[in-house]
């Protein structure tokens, strides 16, 4: 975010994210390589240490003061069927995080990750908070989509730069890998919605369960996405599509992951909402994805043809479908193995370790050992 | 252990493991479902949950000083041609654990993992060691199994009594969840074998690269290993077959798992060698599986093989191969999120979250949902 703002004029969401360079690559995997291990036998841990080198743009990366931004919102549409719970669960569980009994609280403090919980729009006074973040725009929730636009355009930017400000603050706290995570009862329609316009996957295939909606509920939950998806009249561009059936939430999460990602970050990203976030955020600007991190794979049926979209595979495979970033905080030691290895482990050289034989073993059978 | 050992007989490999009473199922089940969550939310972490309550037969399970036993040996059939590694690769390894420098040190670190190393029989006299457990039975390695029994019936019990003691040692410390871990030039070989005559499974599905043999290096492999498999003799017995063709850090690990089980510990598993030993005792003792979790699923193609005979899903898909127990390690924060959430989760009680909704939501579509 470079532009000021005039006064009166739309809010401006101009982002400077360039990929990482890669001419460190070589040198990265090369450290890599010389590690008392066999080669690759890290796996995927190896490739995560070279995407952090690029990431920072150095052989030795540091994960400064993890911090997962759970964002909560509500959805105008939220009573109208599409979800399982009732929309007053999204303060309660607001409370729930400020109280420490959620499970992202538990995973966060168990993994040594910051949490902060930002008010995106949430149907409810909270009145001020020592670890809300007030990022209400005005409003408790979006308006129903299945009459209009969930929000405006102005709206819709004004809750990315909240979002985007929201990082910005963590960053400059010293912290450079940020998780993402939501909460919003019906946001995983919404979710749907955003899906199967920004990735052009037919909406049936985005419609999923929820939060535990049976087969009659999810049948209904279809039927009133397809009115909703009907409305819409813009011009299928993220933030046209964002305004029109997204939640407030959605909107802070893309703003942050630009922030982050303009500030080579390192991005963890949760499961099925918070990928339609980034759907966003990555066709605005697709060198986002080049910072993100995949944490898992959401039971949610919509999460799976995100990541073949995005042609991402995630660390774990857990059947999650909680949301609150649990995901991004239950991956969270497999990203800092990745850079503690890099940075800890001994060489071939440093161990004073012997190398690979030659490629081909002998042929014959003569060389047969002896006893130890 | 029960019996002591009359002079001059063969040790007692008495292991008294029963399968953890299943009464207190409901209960715990009740507890999970009654977390500030939708029903399953937290997928494979909640059956996780409830594995740790039946195994320490409480509502409230505590995870205690978590170790990870890595016993390392050498293999008179190391040289060969099994391997891609020179034999001394053992010892060099060994002294890389005691400097702090391999992977597991890493990952053991960084989650908060004790890390007990033991010298199962390497070919290497290391002297007195502050952290080194000498649990050598004589031998600097078994005898190479190209021309007969790998070891004896006797040092096969002595091996495993010692696996035991070594496991009884940390349990009597305060751990309750133990890793296991190897390191041992020429052990998939070993492990292949093991798995073939155990589980069934035709050698050339589980003859893999090991450490990083090429094609004609795995066909060299499968070559000797089949020339062993035709010496054998033996009642395919457990302890006939690891006699025959095991290590004897494979003979440790078994032992430790069952004296891990007897006490009623959490048992991590590695990859495909540390599941070749938990073969064997899952052979002698069946209800060990049931203090077992199965940390990760390695690329050593056997291993996959070995976990459908089982039917264990692993927690983790990292394409790791490398041993030591790493992929126990990088499990272990999971573990650790399974028994945090069952004790610090807030209940939709004690948190204030309203239930979920009847069922079946309303069927037609006048409840539309108003501004949030």
């Amino acid at each position: 975010m470079h532009s000021p703002t005039p006064a009166g004029a739309r809010p401006a969401l101009t982002f400077d994210i360039a990929p990482p360079d890669a001419s460190l690559a070589e040198a990265l995997r090369n450290k890599i390589d010389r590690k008392t291990k066999p080669l690759g036998a890290l796996g995927r841990l190896e490739a995560l240490a070279l995407q952090l080198g690029l990431v920072q743009q150095t052989l030795a990366p540091q994960l400064n003061k993890p911090h997962i931004l759970v964002c909560a919102g509500d959805h105008g549409a939220a009573n109208a069927g599409i979800s399982a719970y009732p929309q007053e669960v999204t303060w309660q569980m607001v409370e729930n995080f400020l109280a420490g009994g959620a499970a992202i609280n538990v995973f966060a403090r168990a993994n040594g990750i910051g949490l902060v919980v930002a008010d995106a729009g949430v149907n409810h006074d909270f009145g001020p908070r020592e670890n809300l973040v007030d990022a209400k725009v005005g409003l408790r929730g979006t308006a129903n989509y299945l009459e209009g636009p969930a929000m405006s355009a102005e709206q819709c930017d004004l809750a990315m730069l909240r979002g985007a400000q929201i990082v910005a603050d963590i960053h400059a706290r010293g912290c450079n890998v940020v998780g993402f995570g939501e909460m919003g009862i019906g946001n995983t329609a919404s979710a749907s919605l955003i899906t199967h316009f920004l990735a052009g996957i037919p909406l049936e295939d985005c419609v999923g369960r929820g939060t535990g909606l049976d087969d009659a509920g999810v049948a209904r939950k279809l039927e009133l996405l397809r009115q909703a998806a009907a409305l819409y009249r813009g011009d299928h561009t993220p933030l046209s599509v964002l305004a029109q059936v997204g939640g407030f939430e959605i909107a802070r999460l893309a703003g942050g992951m630009l922030a982050a990602a303009e500030r080579k970050m390192l991005l963890l990203i949760d499961g099925f909402i918070v990928t339609s976030a980034l759907l966003v955020a990555a066709t605005l600007h697709p060198a986002t994805l080049q910072y993100c991190v995949f944490s898992h794979r959401s039971q949610e049926r919509g999460h799976r043809l995100q990541l073949e979209h995005l042609g991402a595979r995630p660390l774990l495979d857990m059947d999650l479908r909680l949301g609150e970033g649990t995901g991004a905080a239950l991956a969270w030691p497999l990203v800092r193995a990745a850079c503690t290895f890099l940075n800890e482990m001994a060489s071939f050289e440093s161990a004073g370790v012997s190398e690979h034989l030659a490629p081909s073993p002998p042929e014959s059978g003569e060389r047969v050992g002896e006893r130890g």
